[in-house]
């Protein structure tokens, strides 16, 4: 199932511990000469400037394979950049908008049976105060199954409050939502919320940045909006303070062009401001379902053309998988006898690649045709 | 006090009655000709089609003396476009606009004490539906008191629930208040409101286009709309439902080019789906009275340039008048003899000219200077 290596498993994750997120040099590092040959470089000390600052505190710290092993006991597992499953359209927009605090992850730990690319394609942030009241909470559980009815992922960040009844709304309709901690994919913060996050774990994916065992640090929860922002095609707060996470998440989705959407309530309560504030500075009011829907457009209209993460897979392909890949038309499936001919491959040599591109997820085939799966999707040509 | 004569407050009192308002093809006609020469083209039938047809069901009702008799019983005047008390800059739109529904009135019946020209010079609608919560009347409250404490006139339509909460609000800090009313002038109309109508008329003034003893039928409501947003520099929708008097009242301010702003409330409520769906459309949210002043601007700045209102009030002066009226520069006051100088006429001349130009209400004096009253600014030259 999983097809990376284990020397850049276990690369990414001495990566995922040697720097507090964000690093912004690590990862253009590690975007520049991929991860293996980056955790070398760490190791040795052979940096620019910003990322042997980043890295010095930890970089004699060796627990890549005690924590995937402590990961995998725990039932999470390690997604790079090189798995299919890595959310890469979505994420690109960390790196391509150039601001060092949204640096993209080195990798995610995750637990749960979800694809975490696949539940991007369509996915929603709903996210908001801890200290709501009973109508943002109703409001949250509302939109947490109107969006997950439709078939969108709900991604919050399993907080009490908001966050809590946007994923249960979800929940309640059996649909997909994803949890990104500020913490270890492994630990269950808040405690209060361990029973959500098992149900989360059961059907969708919980999330982190983190590797395992990590506390929930004061600046990790902002640090970790930004994943939330990325993650999401459109963000909607439904209940904010006028200085609070959820308006940290708002800006971040804004820097991101991605929409931000607010919830308004009672110009009396404390916890509408941050939403009033957002809607008189940019932000979509929206008060239904149905108009999140609206801004979130057809299914992966969000997904940035030919992303960074997408080129990434695609490099890792040998040169006739690549010509067969490039061959595939962007919304058709093909037979081989016209994909060898559009390739200029050997039947038999398109057989192989196809076979490979399925391994890693790139393809889908069905009575006899193969097409892109959706996230490899390609604009321009 | 009123330097209208006799004969132009006949005309306009027999055109007030002669037709059904919104009425642009008499309006059309009176600006062309004056009132006195539109009421004789009336009473003979020598019209355009849209004003015949306008006219012709009562062009035969002669009651213009009787209704100045029932109006001056019941402490009512007649105010016209002559008299420098005719809010002209506001009301300028209504037939700039070219919108027929939009049609400016022929004249106002008011009652109280209040200069409508100067309670409009910083005048600010807020309205909002009938059947308001507890919510919406407070935020009412507080917006009028708000905007009547820091010197704007809270106009409005005296109707139970948000408009009346908007008036108290004002009466409440003894500040200007003016409600426009669908029925004569002389009516308490809603009957809960005649002790409310009576406070408004004490300290304020209480404004209508129809004549004494009108019914307030139901079309008139929305008629009266557009009288309050343009009367006021912009309008503030408390609560409304989606298609609604307020909403209605909104949309008229937009075609004028005033701002519209609107009040959230929790998406839960009917009442405030109007405010909402004004937001999504472009209104401003606005929460607090100083997000209201904000739009607002300073004083005087939502008035047109040189509007058709005020050039009529021009027109009526004789060639020394007008250059003395002229001379005056936009927001400075000067000495008779700069002014001798600055117009070209001798000084005695100039004082008779200022004499009259004060009694017409468009120059003030102060420690031997004239000054030009706002409403009489001129833009441009």
């Amino acid at each position: 199932m999983n097809a990376v290596p284990e020397e850049v498993l276990r690369a990414r994750a001495y990566l995922s511990r040697v720097a507090e997120p964000p690093a912004p040099g690590l990862a253009e590092l590690v975007a520049e000469i991929g991860p293996v040959r980056a955790a070398e470089r760490v190791r040795r000390g052979e940096l620019g400037e910003r990322a042997a600052a980043e890295t010095s505190a930890r970089r004699s710290v060796e627990r890549a394979e005690a924590d995937l092993r402590a990961a995998a006991a725990a039932g999470v597992r390690l997604l790079t950049p090189e798995h299919p499953d890595w959310p890469a359209a979505p994420l690109a927009d960390l790196a391509a908008c150039g601001v060092g605090d949204l640096a993209p992850p080195v990798a995610l730990w995750v637990r749960g049976p979800g694809h975490l690319a696949a539940l991007c394609a369509r996915a929603a942030g709903v996210v908001g105060a801890r200290a709501a009241t009973a109508y943002g909470l109703h409001v949250a559980g509302e939109f947490g199954a109107g969006l997950a009815g439709t078939g969108h992922t709900v991604v919050s960040g399993a907080a009490i409050g908001i966050d809590g009844a946007a994923h249960r709304g979800a929940l309640g309709v059996a649909g997909p939502t994803v949890a990104v901690l500020a913490c270890g994919a492994d630990r269950a913060y808040p405690a209060a919320h361990q029973g959500l996050l098992a149900r989360i774990a059961e059907t969708g994916l919980v999330v982190s940045e983190y590797p395992p065992g990590s506390v929930p640090a004061r600046h990790r929860f902002l640090v970790r909006n930004r994943l939330i922002a990325g993650l999401s095609a459109a963000t909607v707060v439904v209940e904010a303070g006028l200085r609070s996470g959820a308006t940290r998440t708002a800006t971040d989705a804004a820097t991101l062009g991605r929409p931000v959407l607010a919830v308004p309530g009672p110009v009396t309560s404390g916890v509408s401001a941050g939403c009033h504030r957002l809607v008189r500075d940019g932000a979509v009011l929206v008060t239904r379902v149905e108009e999140v829907l609206e801004e979130l457009g057809p299914i992966g209209a969000h997904l940035a053309a030919d992303p960074p993460g997408a080129r990434l897979a695609l490099d890792a392909l040998d040169p006739v998988g690549r010509l067969v890949h490039d061959a595939l038309p962007a919304r058709e499936a093909r037979e081989v006898g016209w994909l060898a001919r559009e390739a200029g491959v050997p039947v038999g040599a398109v057989r192989v690649a196809l076979v490979d591109l399925e391994r890693r997820g790139m393809v889908d085939h069905r009575d006899g045709r193969w097409q892109l799966r959706p996230q490899h999707l390609r604009a321009g040509g």
